[in-house]
Formats: structure tokens, sequence, C-alpha cells
């Protein structure tokens, strides 16, 4: 262990010359939807550039046909890893909610946190992606060398749907791909306890429309003999769950797996409760299906959720109408191995097969991933495991991600890697809201950990 | 029946004249919402109430906090009539699609319908009113007396809500109050066939807010776990009707009693069938209770309508959203005896029995009026009936509407009146929308309808 403590020294050591870096970072405004803000990008783009070059990286920020991509590429004898972090950051409206200047980084003392960073991207993803890079410099430092051959993918557009992403990692598969990739876009499961993310649930969109008469109707000429389309559509909602909670599309469950019951007991073991998830949103009852923990609901099981629904006369006061169509947007969180495409088809045979003979239903496609599910034992992930419970004294949970993370899954068909998500994020670092910040202990004992998991990485040997 | 024949006789003979009348009243812009016009309401009350002096009844225009009231009497010895119109009209936009002037009147030829009445209002309700106050003139011209004791009350807010209605009738029960009340806002079957309207169904409109979590919610991270309030909203509305179209709700169908048979058997005579009504709406399927004909459905059942629904994100794309909550208005249309407090709690409670217990249900009240139903068989109805028969050369049936008169309620409840209801207007007069027309025979039978049901009325005494 004698090469990796005087890693961790120099990690400790240089802390504040890292969170100085940083803070240079964390001053471009490189906010990447607003085009105002594209010479800032480019800025934070070359800025980090120059500084993997300072590490010994061969690195070069990259034209697109939007933001620059930054790459840099080191080698090393262990397995080849490609870590991937984004440099843009989200819009800081409302601005008067900021207690300080978003683009003025400071160290702050917090009630609770303890020292926090403070600033738009200090968490999101500025602070994390630099605990990666601070910790291959501290390794450069103290050995001369990386103990893992390493790339660096940095995105200047993941606030931004990422337009540039397919198109860069097509061009440049071979150049980029790896034995694995690095992920560090992701939280704790608490401040005390790393996390490493292992399932991520895919997503189908669907925009449906019922429609009926040809024109909006008066509900009293017509109410009683015309089809209503907004009964039509709540009644085809109604039935997509049974009393249970379950789903009752056909073949909805296909390729939905068992949680390990060693992968639930370590879940049952973080005391998440229906209490303690639902009841800081106001509720208490979960709503999926009976029989399941919240954790297990929201991180292993598909869900049908309506993220919309409209029709008819919805302003003040009332109108008799019968409308002459209605809307809802439905989306399914898949799980496993569930096929998008076959998900996506039997719901709308089970909507077609509701549809009263004189109306007609229209469907339109909003977004479709399969579920990511890493699996449980890869050797890569036990030794991160490993090494993020000795820097934290605690085991590290194998935990899942109710949303996406869409790079993961292009990593995965576009370049055959799998993932390894670790990241030092809270859940109360504000991201995307005002007075975002990223604890001082994520930033330095992200490094830490980075440190460890590179070790433990070669340590092992590919 | 030679003092009728001369009365229709003076019709025929005067009818350019009566047109004259029409025209200079229907030349009178009185839109009643557009307080630009509030000028010309006036005018036109004062006209009529003129015009009502110059037959010999007392009539003057009176004032209210909104647009006047004509209130006109006339001794006779027959029974004691009030009859109701309004000279009030719908805007005239959009502007543009009108094939002339809306107050510019004419009689034109139609290919269709033959010799029309154009302009804003000939059809609703100048045009159906002055069927009536020119054949009490007629009357008055042959025989110098009236065959009844006639009052007449027109409105000139019916298109603006009626704000001043209630204080008005309250404040003038007793001038007001007649054996029975004459309508003249309604329509015939068809263009050959007139009709008589017993039955208008009552209404109970009711806003519901199902409210979840305290927030709006990512469904990635709480899908499966949170209470969706457009699932519950879904589930609701979809319980309250059955398979074969019944509505649920306990106690729903309380007081609400079978059409007669010969009663059905004459709307059957009409040869109305799904087809034929719902055919020009792009509809075939009735919705409502099987085993009922449509005229059945909207004239004679119940219904529950679900006129609106809103909830979560209903713009452009997708948005994987839970939503913090869901409305939807939904209304219910009454028949018979059905007790509109009755079914508006019984919904209610209907709709909190499936509100999750983590959940909250709020309700808004949107009016509440009964059902009319007159009776088959009143004396007053079996005269009318006769008397259009015979203008008309063929039996008028007893209809009803599937919306509401709320005037016809007041009489009943307010000043305890049965009302006839006969109009002259027909579905393609296209009242509320550009190019309204009146058929000049609407116009002209129209008020030889009144006169024989005038002297019809009288004839039997009270």
């Amino acid at each position: 262990m004698s090469s990796l403590t005087s890693v961790l020294e120099t990690i400790d050591t240089n802390l504040d010359a890292s969170l100085e870096r940083l803070f240079q970072l964390l001053r471009i405004p490189s906010i990447s939807t607003d085009p105002a803000y594209k010479a800032e990008c480019r800025k934070a783009a070359e800025w980090l550039a120059a500084d993997l070059r300072t590490i010994g990286f061969d690195a070069a920020a990259r034209d697109t046909a939007g933001h620059p991509m930054v790459v840099g590429h080191h080698d090393g004898d262990g397995p080849h890893v490609l870590f991937y972090g984004h440099y843009d950051v989200q819009p800081v409206d409302p601005l008067d909610l900021w207690h300080d200047d978003p683009f003025a980084p400071a160290v702050k003392d917090d009630e609770k946190c303890g020292k926090v960073i403070t600033g738009r991207g200090s968490s999101d993803d500025k602070g994390q992606l630099m605990t990666f890079i601070e910790a291959c410099r501290a390794y450069k430092a103290a050995h001369g060398r990386l103990p893992c051959k390493v790339s660096i993918l940095l995105e200047g557009e993941e606030e931004s749907g990422s337009p540039s992403l397919h198109p860069f990692l097509e061009a440049n598969a071979n150049e980029l791909k790896a034995d694995f990739a690095l992920v560090c876009d992701t939280g704790m499961w608490d401040a005390e306890t790393p996390a490493i993310c292992v399932g991520l649930r895919g997503l189908v969109g669907e925009e449906i429309t019922v429609k009926a008469a040809n024109r909006d109707l008066h509900s009293g000429e017509y109410g009683g003999a015309a089809a209503n389309p907004v009964r039509v559509l709540a009644k085809v909602l109604a039935d997509i769950h049974d009393e249970t909670g379950r789903v009752t599309i056909p073949g909805f469950y296909d390729g939905v797996e068992e949680t390990p019951s060693q992968i639930k007991a370590s879940w049952e073991a973080l005391g998440e409760t229906a209490e303690t998830f639902l009841g800081p949103i106001g509720l208490s009852v979960p709503s999926g299906e009976q029989g399941r923990s919240v954790l297990e609901l929201v991180w292993a099981r598909p869900t049908a959720e309506f993220n919309g629904i409209s029709g008819g006369y919805t302003g003040k006061g009332f109108k008799t109408v019968i409308a002459a169509q209605a809307s809802a947007k439905v989306s399914f969180r898949l799980v496993h191995k569930q096929d998008p495409a076959a998900i996506r088809a039997a719901f709308r045979d089970f909507v077609r097969a509701r549809i009263p003979a004189d109306c007609t239903v229209e469907f339109e496609q909003h977004g479709g991933s399969a579920a990511i599910q890493l699996s449980y034992d890869a050797p890569f992930l036990s030794k991160a495991k490993q090494a993020l419970s000795e820097e934290w004294g605690k085991p590290a949970p194998l935990i899942a991600m109710g949303g996406s993370i869409p790079i993961v899954g292009d990593f995965d068909t576009m370049l055959g890697m799998q993932s390894l998500l670790v990241g030092y994020a809270l859940s109360d670092d504000r991201i995307h809201s005002p007075n975002e910040k990223y604890n001082l202990t994520s930033f330095h004992k992200g490094q830490r950990s980075w440190a460890r998991i590179l070790h433990a990485l070669a340590d092992g040997g590919r």
C-alpha cells in the first residue's frame, strides 16, 4: 500500500492548490444551452485541455458542430479506462435566489454540511470531474506515471441534449474504446456512504390522442349519445394498472428480473422506508406493486406513469362541451432486459383494443431507451467497491437510479464498454437550482477515492 | 272557426308589414354582452315597448341593474298567459364570415330553405318573439280584443347570463304571475313538423382536483413509489360508467322515470336513428346506456360527461414529470325528478372513496339545476298540440331537449307556473354563428300558429 499512501498524501497536501484549479474552472460560465455563452464553453474546454497537458495527457479541445469535446490520453500499464464527465453547466436563473455570484466560487461554512464549495457547476459536473483529474495529477506527481492507461472525454453539451455526442463517438470509436468507462456524474447514498450505481432505468415515452366527433359538441345536445374522448382516455389509462399496482399490458414484465436477494438485503440495510422516502414530498403510501420496498420500486421495477393529460375545457369556470379529442403523455420506466420496442408495440395494441369503433387513436413516439443493468459481480466493480469502502470506512452499496444517463447506454451499444458509475454528489447539492454546492469532503475524499480505485484496478491487472 | 279565420287572413294580408317591423327591430344591434352596445339594447327595448303600445298593451321598458326588461299587459277574457322572449342577440364576430351586414336584414332566396330572413337575431330570438307579437296584433285588428289575458316579458340579457332576471322576477312576482307561461325560444322537429318541448334536462357541474405530492416530481426519481394524481383521476372517472354505459354512482338513477311507451313510440316515429343523429358529427355508436334510442338518450336519460381534464405537462414534446395535482370538470345532465343536491353529494362520496389515503381531493361547484319535466297531458298542452297540428298539417310531437332553458325552471320555482315551449327555429338557423337566418315560413306560419294556440287556449276557458 506504500505506493498508494504517497498518492493520498500528495492529494492531502495539495488540496488548496486543487481547490484553486477548480475555482478557475468554476469561474468560466460555460452554460451550454445559451448561445450567448458559446465562447465561454470553448474557454472551459481549452482550460481543461491545457490542464490535462500539464499532467502529461495528450489532450485537446476538439471541434464539433456544437461545443468542443475535450479528449486526452495518457499511457499506463494497467487496464485502459475512459473517464467521462461534462464541463458545461445549467443556466443560473432565477439569479436573485442565489446568495452569491454563481460564477464567483468560494468555500463557505454550512451549518449542516460543514465546509462547502459554492457556485454553479461546483457539483454538476465540474467539481465531480476534477476529483478524477486531481487524482491523476497526484498519482503522476507521486510516481511519475499513472496506474492505468487513461483516456478522458469531457463533453460540453450534457445539459443541452448532447446533440454532438453520437456523431463524435461514431467518428472516434476506435480512439475512445477502452476496457471500460468511468463515469463521474452520480452521487453517494448519503454524506458518509459511498455508492456505485449499477442500474439505470430505461424509458419509453408515448403520446396518445383519442379522437371522437369531428368537432366539439354541446354536452346538452349530444351528451349520452356521442362518444366522449376524455371518457375513452380515462378508461384506457385506468386499465393500465390493476388493483395491486401491477401493469396489465400483456408482456410488459418480459425481461424483468428478480433482484438478487443479497442485493435486496443490502438495500434494506440502507434503512430507507416509505416514510423516509415519501414523507418529504408529503406522501406515505407506495403507489407501485405491492410487497416491494420503495427502493426496489424506483430502482428495479418498471413503471407506467401518466405525465400529462388534457382534453376539453380546462380554463376557469365551466363549459358544457364534449371535446373532439383528448390526449395523454404516458411513459414507461424500464428495467433489466425489457425491450423498448416491444413495450411500445404492446402498449399500442392495448390502447387500440379499448378504442370504441367510431373513435380513433393516434400515437406519437417520444424517446425510447433500454435500461442499463450492469452485472453485480464484474471484477472492476468489486475492486472499486473495496477501494471506496476503504476510503469511507463503510461498505459501498451497489445501488440503482430511477432515471437514465444516456451516455452509459451509448458506451454500451456504440463502444461495447460497460461503465463504472461512481460520484460524490449529494441529494442536497441543489444541482440545476440556485445555490449549488459541493461538499469539500466530496471534493477531497472524491480525489482520494479515485486514486484508490485507479490503484485497485491496476493492482489486479486487466 | 270563423273568428280564427279572420285573424289568419289578417296575418296573411299583413305579412309584408310584419316583416318590415321585424326588420326595424333586427337593425338595432342589441348585443347584450358587449358594453359598447348598451344604448342599442335600450333602443331595442324602447322600440318593443312602443310597438306593444300600438297594439294596446300597457307596456314599458323597465330599468334593471343591467339592460331593461320590457313588460306589457293586455286584458282578455281567457286564461292569463305570460309570454317570454328576449330581444338581445349574440355578438357577430367573426364578421368576415358573414355574407351580408348582420344588422341589415333582408329576405333572400335559399336553395335549400326557400325564402329566408337573414341577420343576427332573425331566429334567436327577435324573429321568434315577433311571431307572437304579430299574432296578438292580428287578433286585435280582427276582433278589437285578445282571446286571453296576455302579459309579455322580454329580456335583454339572455345571451349574457341573465344577471337581472332573478331580482326582477322576485321584485315583480305578483305582476308577472300568470296561469302559465308561453316561451318562444325553441325549435321545430324539422321544417315541416312543429313540436312542443316538454322536457329539459337539468345540470350539475363539478370540478374535482386530486392532489398528491407537495410538488411536481421527476418520474425517474419517484415513479413507481409516489402517487400520480393523473392515474388516480383516470381511475375515478373510469369507474363512473359501467360496461353498458350506465352510471355507477349509487342512487344516481333515483327519480329517473321511464318514458311512457306512447311517447317513446312517437319519438320512434320521427325516424331518428344512430346513423342520422351521429353520422353528421362523424360518429356511429351511441355511447350511453345500451338498449335506448338516441333520442331517448339525449332527451330522457341522465348522463355523466367529462367536459375537461388537465394535469401534468401538456405542451409540445415530453416532460417526465409526476404532477402534484390533476383536475377534471364533470357534469351530469339530469332528468325528471333527480335531485341536483343529492347527485352532487353522491358523486363526491363516490370520488372520495377512490382517493388513496395520502392524496386529497377538492371540489368546486359549478351550477346545479333540476330537470324540467312538464306533464304530457296538461290541458293547455293538448290544446296547443291540436292547434299546431292544424296549422302544419301533421301531428306535433312532444319532444324534449338535452340542454337547459333556465327561465323555465325559474317560472316554475319562483312564480309557480308551468311553461308551454313552442318555437319555429330550425337546426340550420345558425344561431350564435355567422349568417343566422329564419325561414320566412317559420315567421309566417309561426304567427298563424300562435294565433291558433291563443284561440284554442281561450276556447276551452281556464
